[in-house]
């Protein structure tokens, strides 16, 4: 049976930032994957509505080329999650749990700076019981270049164990990454090409990859 | 190809209070299983040879029930690890890594209250660097009851994120304890059928299972 | 002087989960003890009358069973409290420490997965500087099965360094537990007798009892 | 070029017990200093303008003592902090960093008791990204006595690792401490001149100085 | 039954600023106290023979002052305590815990500067577990002016969560203290009856005491 | 009056490694910049007389290349420091200390998998109390690439919060790495000019700057 893969994502773009790699690979070796995207634009959040065409674009671009089995969208205005009761975003989550039943579940760093991205975490954890959901097997939390390097609460690092090699996959990565336009900038800002690459050289050198992505496994069941 | 299991123990019985249900899972699952141990008795540590007798038989005995492929002993003196340049055990240890090539390391805990465990922690530590022993695809701490638990250092709890089912092995798990005579005691002793069983049941609680062992993760390269 | 025992509950069974043989040794030893539930059921959160009714026998039934001097009930909404300025529930904590004037106080844990717990905690803490109530010398966090070891959070793992010998009141525990059938489950779900005894059994072992309940000290002023 | 000072206080006070003599030795090293307030009372929040009174004179008054070269007011209601989205502060706290263009900043400690304090320090830290507001060089956090050493959260101890000489102004800060005189009480109580001492001499033993403020460094670019 | 306190100092002096002021109160409370000096100066280790009368006679001075139960002198070589196995250590605390039976034991801290506390705190949490010397109840850390709080070590600032009202005891402590002509210095030295007087202060306004000794509780069984 | 700079390298190529880029920053800047050299080659060590000539080689024109004003070597036994009395460690790094009374001191980092980093960490931490050798103001951690990644001790990630600007001295850092042939490899090995030029990149991303050396602030006093 195919490994089901969820990748959660509070905004598009940090599925590709923190395990773009990963998802090529995962798909490559025949996982279903799903991608679950949080938070949506919408008027009411300030976006006018060229904005929204454009990141419909990316959406769909972005889908195309990882090939994703399912795309979740749940619409949540964002840099408003820390205004929902926690229990509405677990509802939705809920939702996608049952339908998709994953066994593997992709979440950001719960110490990113950005609220969303500690909302969206604490959701999947309280998605993750396993007499909630029992087909989880495994979640790892991935680290989002231009959040989580940057948190200032004291004990919060990043503490990667599990390293995925993604060399055969890196350039595609990249490729998928110049998709968010809006959202590259350039290099030393961190959602660039060269940080990008700097990232996953680093994280290749440390687990003996010419390319990696790094994760902090939080739980698995085997 | 057949995984290739290496359970390092500081002294016999580590390896069966840590991981002897996932030894025997693993061994029916076909892998190839090895058991390093750290330490022996001798004279000069003040047991008698008596004493050396049972445990050269106890020895025996666990070996022949789990079917270990290889047993390394390096017979350092026991409770005396913390009197050696650690770069002597990490020597030894570069041998066993280079003969048996494992892929799946077990370690006990870095924090268990014990010396001689630190010290394997750490030559264990050293020798998971890929560049060193390529072959380590995966090191996970185990917990040993009457050690892990009773750490008074602050920061130092076990942070479990690994569970194994081990529902179908605990009885036999208990039956290899068993063999360990002069080490069990009675319960509340930690040591103990009751306190072994405990533990497992909890841990399978956690991880939805009738059973389980509970690691820490420390690196994962996948 | 009896001492003045303050058992706060987000929800009604966690006070049975964290320190039922706990509640029932300091009767036993002649404590004043209150019961602060802190949240209710209503329409609004989707409870239907019948399920109110059921919980309200439940409660009268637990409160008999302990012989509580006293229930306060705050019925703030289920899954709520994140929703709520944390400074009204600290106006309602504040009337229950100035009425009891309690010596010992149990919070849930910090890191629980379950965000009322955290408000709880949140709460509880602001309500325990001396200069505030000065009665409040010790407080404590206890673990809740279902939520205390599902913490994803890394560096939140309950850290308990204070153990109560309950081996007399464990079988009563369990009985007064079996009270909130609606939580209960089937082994290996966490709110289930096996589950409940293998916990006791170990947290025993490690304080030299036939069964304890841990705790984490949060601070005593002796 | 003279060094640009911003310290954010969620509430007038903060900022002479985190870092009031720093602040007088920054001005007199030639520092230009702005005083960032957060909160502001109103009638909403249950005071009554008498409160309102006496507190803007205190703010007038403290301007005056240290001489700030601007103060800005974001007048959110206080202990309200966390029913706001963290969006909303963030924005208002742009504006000032825009504005001011501040090279140290000075935040109250995550850990803090104190919700609005905690929001305080995750505004200021989303604030802190260097490629938002370049202009920030370093980001310290101040300890608030009352609030930063009454934490019972595990694992939030203050850790200071930058000590600042304050041995020439500590009976300054003292004496503007002594301007707000409803925050005040008799020792023990945290906020009287003896604690702010003992305090003050304790840190300065820790750094070879006859007084001093301690603060953890947070980021610094170099 | 009168209480039984071992309080476990490495060098004479560790005693008195760690928890002096607690042993003057647990003594007028009727405690049955012992004090293990763990080091002691010889020629070997480089000092004079009149180094040796002046800790003599220190030592007896400082007996009679606190009206110990028993002084127990194991006389390992000072700062040479990390060169010994730590089974030696270990082995000369057993005969002492044996001996004494105490319930309630101070250590230092395990993260202090020096290496002679680290190898004091190891040796004693071997000793804590239940199973080897049931009497014991409760352990706490002191901290050690001039060590605990010079760490440089990440992660391993001091947590106090337990505190001592020393108010009848201060001046008492401070004048036993003086006892120690040759380890005492000039404000701001940190063993200086000002800092010691200032962090008593400190640690009084965070309990609500006129002065207190803080403590971390790593154990207790009740 | 110039600053003064002690780096301290356990073994050379560690300080190349750590901080090559601020050593040639800060020598710019017109700093006295100092080389202490913890650990040496002999033969006891198992070293041939031609590996000692290479390094000899080395370190002569490392040496030139940094300008160094002082270079300090202690020449204990590489790989053993841990057998050492720390005292005796300490009692070395003392002269270098009192000789060159530094005011900015770089150390290893203390949770480094090699035991000699740990041991060098540990005594420049004894040597940085203000009591001991007043001139040191500010005690810096730095990261070295093939040893602080790649810990598996729980709770040990290097948590940087210091960066320095090295954009204009990044290549000829790297240029002076090949001076240590013998220590690099090729990529992905983690002592590879790819490997720092990547660790580099994400370091400036983090920082805003073309390149960056990240460093762990330990303790400053200003």
């Amino acid at each position: 049976m195919p490994q089901r893969v969820l990748v959660i994502a509070p905004h598009p773009d940090d599925e590709t930032l923190g395990c773009g790699g990963t998802i090529l690979r995962k798909a490559r070796e025949g996982a279903q994957i799903a991608w679950l995207i949080v938070t949506g634009m919408n008027v009411g959040s300030g976006y006018s509505s060229d904005d929204m065409k454009v990141r419909e674009s990316e959406i769909s671009k972005v889908r195309a080329l990882y090939g994703f089995s399912e795309v979740f969208r749940l619409k949540f205005g964002t840099r408003k999650l820390d205004t929902l009761p926690l229990a509405e975003i677990i509802g939705e989550f809920a939702n996608v749990f049952k339908t998709f039943a994953p066994d593997q579940v992709f979440l950001p760093y719960r110490m990113d700076v950005h609220t969303d991205h500690r909302a969206v975490f604490d959701a999947g954890a309280a998605c993750a019981k396993w007499f909630r959901y029992g087909s989880v097997r495994q979640v790892l939390a991935y680290e989002t270049l231009s959040e989580t390097e940057f948190s200032l609460d004291p004990r919060s690092v990043f503490q990667p164990n599990y390293f995925v090699d993604i060399s055969e996959f890196l350039d595609r990565k990249l490729e998928i990454m110049t998709a968010y336009q809006s959202e590259m900038g350039e290099f030393p800002f961190p959602r660039s090409i060269e940080a990008i690459r700097a990232l996953a050289t680093f994280r290749g050198s440390t687990s003996g990859f010419r390319a990696a992505e790094a994760f902090q496994l939080l739980r698995e069941r085997y």
